[in-house]
């Protein structure tokens, strides 16, 4: 399905109405460009935002040999067991706005069919992408078509807007060879301490991920699918599906930390159109993501140097999104009191 | 009643929580920090924050006729009815987060007595700074005591968290006389734009609040409620009142933007004790806005570019600092998870 444009005369209607609701012009600074946003996104100069989902897709990382992460793959699989359980930082902040949360086994390397998941596993975690590609671009895009699934469901059942979450140990690394593969920028830049490493092990994984896109041979024409399925994510994958569905959809994505934005990238590079849709929840502490925003040309909602992920940092921004739309709703105009 | 140091004990029992929770140390950046500061505030390791109320005190300025805001003075009676009438941006910010309003008149230059609102007023607007005090020393006390005794009743109500708003046209100008006066800064990096002036009638604006504080004769060794009553406004002063009422009972004061900023500065300079206690919900896009929260050295935990007042950041930044105390309670540890 073609991504729309947005349509001017909505955007022109949204203006409007915020030109004449009772507070000086422009006083409600960011929140009024989401909402202008949301317009452009849903197609309705008045947009409603209600029924958040979370979709928290999880897989495991064969680079994760490497020692690229401060935590072993199996806190992956006992994570998501804490989300089934409801004890993550991710349930807690869903529970407080009011958001259902779907957590996905894409790729996860241990079986955990008893969990009270979704399973739509792909594979158990991706190959080492040091040694060979993470996946085939056929599990890349089988991934893909869990998120974009997965999405429209939610869509179907009247959830309003879509927020991307994630866990997978060792997926710092892939984000990061993602977005340098496919940006060009120094791999250097854009590797971060992830879960916790010091110093020399950064620096560790600065050279796994160089040699990495080196021995993927990757070059600057190689495709965004390519790509994903050479040095990214089973998860990553499951959230560029999430992210192209909901433009397709006309459907906000409150876009999370890091991992997400990689995915975003990705789901960018393959379908240019969703730039106006892009809506990324917060700036992560995690280096690299101040600069992918920017390449992005989108402004993140909050900056509370979080770097969780889960989506945690969408549903903490989630709210100011919801005001955003409430204002053109809610609000009196000056007319309304007589001025 | 004197302010409370945190307690030390209480603090360690918080981070020690926090470092046991099922997440990378530290990975929910200024959430921790803002979990700790709450434990600080209330004694509790584990404090609980619900059941939020906005005190929103209005007031009129008899500064306006000197042509120093966009809009004029009937505009602070007709948003007080707004209120009333819940059409105000604050209005749809508090249903959101189920927060009450109390709308205080404690100088609104109208007769608005029929309005469905606390009554409190101590005069028809300040007296114009520029050639008299605006206040006397006792009409400023006495709007302190009408903050400080509607602080008490609502944490005498199971109000867990106070959230600062105001209405006032003309109180920009008032505020930045005030915080020039009270630390020395040059007036003119401290006067922004108010509700939308151009900038020749910002520079004016300049000018006069220059030549008040010279007319007031105010000196270095002029004291904190001498400088409030000379140049300061009614609301303002209600709003201290509610700061230090809140530190006293160890309840979290949200603290909005620039208005409420000047008036934490009032409260700092009368009871320095309160510092640590000083929660600021978000940096305003109105000039001097970021200097004063350098110089009370405090973070605040939004930017949004916000310029609007009336509590409306505060209200937008509460759902973050209720995220920041259930983390504690709600989140699993690794302990809980097996390992």
């Amino acid at each position: 399905m073609p991504i729309k444009e947005f349509n001017p005369t909505i955007l022109n209607q949204t203006q409007d109405r915020l030109n004449q609701l009772t507070k000086p012009l422009g006083s409600l600074g960011r929140l009024e460009q989401l909402a202008i946003q949301l317009a452009g996104i849903t197609g309705q100069a008045f947009p409603v935002v209600e029924k958040p989902a979370i979709i928290v897709a999880a897989a495991d990382h064969g680079i994760t040999v490497e020692g690229v992460s401060a935590f072993p793959q199996e806190v992956t699989a006992l994570m998501v067991e804490n989300f089934a359980r409801g004890g993550a930082a991710i349930n807690v902040f869903a529970k407080q706005i009011g958001a259902e949360v779907a957590v996905i086994d894409v790729g996860v390397n241990a079986d955990i069919s008893s969990q009270p998941i979704v399973h739509e596993k792909i594979r158990y975690g991706t190959r080492n992408f040091l040694v060979e590609d993470a996946m085939t671009e056929e599990e890349a895009s089988a991934a893909i078509i869990v998120g974009k699934k997965t999405a429209s469901d939610y869509i179907e059942r009247g959830h309003g807007l879509l927020i991307t979450g994630e866990m997978g140990i060792g997926n710092t690394s892939a984000s990061s060879a993602v977005i340098a593969a496919l940006t060009g920028e120094p791999v250097e830049k854009v590797v971060g301490i992830g879960t916790g490493l010091t110093e020399p092990e950064r620096l560790k994984k600065v050279n796994v991920i160089k040699q990495a896109i080196a021995n993927r041979e990757i070059k600057k024409n190689t495709s965004p699918l390519s790509v994903l399925a050479k040095v990214g994510g089973l998860e990553i994958a499951t959230l560029v599906g999430v992210i192209l569905e909901g433009a397709e959809k006309q459907k906000p994505v409150l876009i999370d930390g890091f991992i997400s934005t990689a995915a975003a990238l990705v789901a960018l590079k393959l379908e240019p159109a969703i730039q106006p849709y892009l809506m990324i929840a917060h700036q992560s502490a995690e280096a690299g993501h101040e600069w992918l925003v920017n390449y992005l040309q989108v402004n993140p909602i909050l900056k509370l140097d979080l770097r969780l992920g889960e989506g945690t940092g969408a549903a903490l921004a989630y709210p100011i999104v919801e005001a955003a739309s409430r204002i053109l709703r809610e609000m009196a105009t000056f007319k309304d009191l007589g001025l």
